[in-house]
C-alpha cells in the first residue's frame, strides 16, 4: 500500500481528495488529510474506508517530519510561503511533494537537495500556475512539429462567474483569494512585444486592456500579469518575440476597478484614521479632492465629474450598487483603504448558495509557416457545479491528484529536481486526463482575420 | 574647554561647523569634525586653532564610544538611520545630541533613557524638519496670545533654485538629495481639512497643487506632504481644523513631473531588462502604450498624444530638454526606472560653480479674532551665495549650532527626553538669531482676500 499526504482540506483541496480517495481502491493507496481545523478534513474524507484525516499544524515540525516520514508523497495545498517547511521534511525523508503554488526563491534554494537525492518536488501545478504551463507547451510543441515559428503567445487566464450566476452589475463575484483581487496589479507590469519589453505602471494596468470574445460565455478584458518575461526563460522561449500573459475579467470590470485605482482605495501601507467611525460615504468624500463644503451636489454626482463620466454610465451603477455612497458604518478600527474595500466586496461579492464559478483560459499563438503567418486559438471554459464544488477546486485539484498518480505509478520516475510541469510526460498524460475529467481545451485555427492583430495598448 | 563633536563633515554640515569655529573663542569650545573623508572634513575645519579633522566611521562603534565619551555634546549629520547608534553612545556617557533628522521610531524608542539621565536629543532641527516647526509655532503663539482661534494651517518649503539661476525650463535644480526627489510622494498624502483627513493618492498628488505668488522671487505650486496629520498631535493642535504641510516647486514642475508619474518612470522597485543597452528614446518607447511599429509618427509627437498635451507645449519642452527622447546609451546595468532618471537628472540638473539655491518657506495662518476671519502669512526666502556655500547648508547648520549653543551655554538645561524645537524657550533665541544670519521670516496681515480661500483641490 502506497500513502499519500494531503496537507490543507480547505476549498482548493476537495477535487484533489476526493479524485485520489476515488483511485485509491484500484491503486491501493491510503490517503491522510491534515489540517488545522480536523473537522474540515473529516468532512472531506467523508468517511471513505482509504482516507483519514488527523490534525495538522505546519508549525509542528516535529508533527510534520513524523508524518512526511511515514507516506510515499505529498500534495500540499499550504499556503504558499509555507512549503518549503514541508519540503525540508521531503528530502531528509526522501519523499516527492507536489504543490499548486509559484515556486518560490526558498523553494529554490532546495534544488539541488532534491535532485541528488532522486526526488522529485512539482510545484506551479495547479491551474494558473498549472494548466497554463501545460497547455502552452502542448501548442507551442504542435507548433513545432508542423514546422511553425512562433512569433506571438498571448496567454490569459480568469477565475470569473459563470453567466448564469452573473447577478450583479460588476459581472464579478469572489472565488478566490479575495485580498489577492484588491491588490492586484500593484507595481509594473512587464511582457514583450516585438522583441522589445514593455511596461504598464499600475496607475495604466487597468486602461490598458484588450477584449476577447469566447462563444457561449460572453466577450472578456484581459489586463497584463505582473511578469510575463521571466516566464520565457521558464518555458525556454528566449526567440519568441511577443509573449504576454494576463488576467481576464468579465467586460465591464477593469474600467470600473480602474476607479478604485484613481481615487486610491487599493492602498494597503497605511491605516484611515478613525475608520471604525467613519461611513463608506465619508470614505469617499475622504478620497475626492473637492468636497461638499464647496459643491453642494451629491456625492455621486461629484464622484462622476471627477472619473469623467455620466451620472448614470454603467460605471456608476456599479459603484452605486457596492453602496459606496451609503451612510453605513465601516466598523473595522485601523483599517487600510485596502482592507475597507475588500470587507465591502466580500459582502457584495460573495456566491449565493447555488452559484456557479467559472474559469477561462485563452491562448492565442500566431505563428509563421511557409512564409504565411497563422494564427492557433485554445481556449478552456469550465464550470463549477456550485458554491462547494468550484471550478477553482477542479482545475487546482485534479492536476495534482493526477501529478501524485504519475509519480506513484512511477510514470516520471526518471524526474528530480524542482520543476514546474513543463515537460511533455507529465503535460501530456495530465491534459489527456484533465480533459476527461471536464477540463477541455477547444483549439481553433484562425487564419481570416490576422489583419487585425489583437495587441494590448 | 567644552568639546562638541561633529559627525559628518558633508555639504549640509558646512555651516554647521563654520558657525562653530567662528564661536569657538568666545565660548572657549573645541570643535572636532568627524567624517569617512578626512580631507573633507580638514577642508571644513580650515586649519582653525579650535577645529580638528579626524577619520570617523560610524559602524566602528569603539570608536564611536571613544568619541563621544571625550566630548560635552555631539551634533550628527549622519544619515537620518544612523543617529541611534550615536544615540547609544550618548546615553552610556551622559551627553546631549542634536540632529536635522525626523526623529525616528528607533531614536523614540530612547526617550527614558535620554529623559531619565537629564540629557537631551534634540531631533528635526535642521530646515525642514526644523525651522518649519519653530516658525510655525512662533505664529501659533502669536496668534494665541491676541486670542486668535486658528482655522487652518498651511505650511510649504521648497529647496528651489534662485531666479537668477535658473537657467532651464524646469526651473529647478538638484540642491539636496536628489534620490528623494525622484521618489517623493509615493504612497498616499494625509492633511486635514475642515475637521475631516483627506487623501491624495500618488497618481494624483502632482496635479492637486496650488499656486502661490511670493514677491520678487516668483510662482510656486505646492504639493501635499506625505502625513501632515501626524504634526497636529507633534505641536499639540488638535482643535485646528485644517493642516496641511507640503513641498513647494517652481510653477510649472508638478504637471512635468506628473508625467514620469504617468509614465512609470519614477519606480524604485524593479530592473530594467538589459538596461545598459537601452538608449533613453527605447525606454520612453518601452512605457508607451504604443509602438513605432503601429503608430510611424515621431516618439515625441506619440508621448505628446500619450500626455494630452500639445507637441509645442511648455510641458513637451522639459522633456525634450532633458534629452529622453535622444539615442544616447542608459549604460548601467540592471538599473530601475527611478535610478535611470535620477542618472539623467543628476546631470541636466546639477548645479553650476555660480548657482544660487533658495529656500522658501510659506505658512499661511487663518484665525478668527473677534468674530472676524483674518490670515496672517509669513514667508522666508533665502538664497545661497554658490554651489559650495547654499542656502540648504545655512537653513540646515545654523539652527543645529544655534542649538548646540543653547545646550553649551545652559540655556535649556530644564529639557531632556527626545524633543522637537517646538518649545518657546528654543524657537525664540533660535529664529532671533537666524534672523541675523539672514534667515528672516516676513509677516504680513492679509485682510481684504479672504474670499478666495485657498485650498489643494
Amino acid at each position: 500500500m502506497q500513502k499519500i499526504l494531503v496537507l490543507g482540506a480547505g476549498k482548493s483541496a476537495t477535487d484533489l481528495i476526493h479524485y485520489l480517495l476515488d483511485h485509491a481502491n484500484e491503486h491501493d493507496w491510503q490517503v491522510i488529510v491534515g489540517d488545522l481545523d480536523i473537522e474540515l478534513a473529516t468532512q472531506k474524507v467523508g468517511g471513505h474506508s482509504r482516507g483519514q484525516a488527523i490534525f495538522y499544524d505546519v508549525m509542528d515540525a516535529e508533527l510534520t517530519d513524523r508524518l512526511v516520514s511515514e507516506v510515499d508523497v505529498v500534495a500540499s495545498v499550504l499556503p504558499a510561503k509555507l512549503h518549503y517547511l514541508v519540503a525540508e521534511a521531503c528530502i531528509k525523508h526522501k519523499k516527492h511533494i507536489v504543490t499548486p503554488s509559484y515556486i518560490s526563491s526558498r523553494d529554490k534554494a532546495m534544488e539541488a537537495d532534491f535532485r541528488n537525492n532522486g526526488l522529485l518536488f512539482m510545484g506551479e501545478m495547479g491551474l494558473d500556475p498549472g494548466i497554463d504551463h501545460m497547455s502552452v507547451m502542448k501548442m507551442l510543441d504542435e507548433v513545432r512539429h508542423l514546422g511553425g515559428k512562433v512569433q506571438a503567445i498571448r496567454s490569459f487566464t480568469g477565475a470569473l462567474i459563470a453567466p448564469e450566476s452573473d447577478t450583479n452589475p460588476w459581472h464579478y463575484k469572489f472565488t478566490w483569494a479575495p485580498m489577492n483581487v484588491v491588490l492586484a496589479g500593484q507595481g509594473t507590469a512587464q511582457y514583450l512585444k516585438n522583441g522589445r519589453p514593455k511596461y504598464i505602471p499600475y496607475n495604466r494596468l487597468f486602461e490598458l486592456t484588450e477584449t476577447y470574445q469566447v462563444e457561449g460565455v460572453g466577450a472578456f478584458e484581459a489586463y497584463a500579469n505582473r511578469d510575463s518575461i521571466l516566464y520565457l526563460d521558464k518555458y525556454n522561449i528566449p526567440e519568441v518575440p511577443t509573449f504576454i500573459r494576463g488576467t481576464l475579467r468579465q467586460k465591464g470590470y477593469c474600467d470600473a476597478w480602474n476607479a478604485f485605482v484613481k481615487l486610491g482605495w487599493t492602498d494597503n501601507t497605511f491605516p484611515i484614521i478613525n475608520s471604525e467611525k467613519l461611513t463608506y460615504n465619508d470614505l469617499v468624500e475622504a478620497f475626492l479632492p473637492t468636497d461638499a463644503s464647496e459643491d453642494s451636489r451629491s456625492l455621486d454626482i461629484r464622484m462622476a465629474e471627477f472619473l469623467d463620466v455620466a451620472p448614470d454610465s454603467e460605471l456608476m451603477d456599479q459603484m452605486r450598487w457596492l453602496g459606496i455612497f451609503d451612510h453605513i458604518q465601516i466598523q473595522k478600527p485601523k483599517a487600510t483603504p485596502a482592507v475597507i474595500l475588500h470587507d465591502l466586496l466580500i459582502e457584495k461579492w460573495k456566491l449565493d448558495e447555488n452559484d456557479k464559478d467559472m474559469i477561462v483560459m485563452i491562448h492565442l499563438f500566431d505563428y509563421e509557416l511557409n512564409g504565411q503567418m497563422h494564427r492557433r486559438q485554445s481556449t478552456m471554459v469550465m464550470k463549477g457545479k456550485d458554491r462547494d464544488n468550484t471550478a477553482i477546486s477542479a482545475t487546482v485539484g485534479f492536476p495534482m491528484a493526477i501529478m501524485v498518480k504519475l509519480i506513484l505509478t512511477g510514470k516520471v520516475s526518471h524526474l528530480s529536481g524542482i520543476h514546474m510541469p513543463i515537460m511533455k510526460e507529465v503535460y501530456e498524460p495530465c491534459l489527456k486526463e484533465l480533459a476527461e475529467l471536464g477540463v477541455h481545451f477547444h483549439e481553433a485555427e484562425i487564419t481570416d482575420n490576422m489583419s487585425s492583430e489583437i495587441h494590448i495598448s
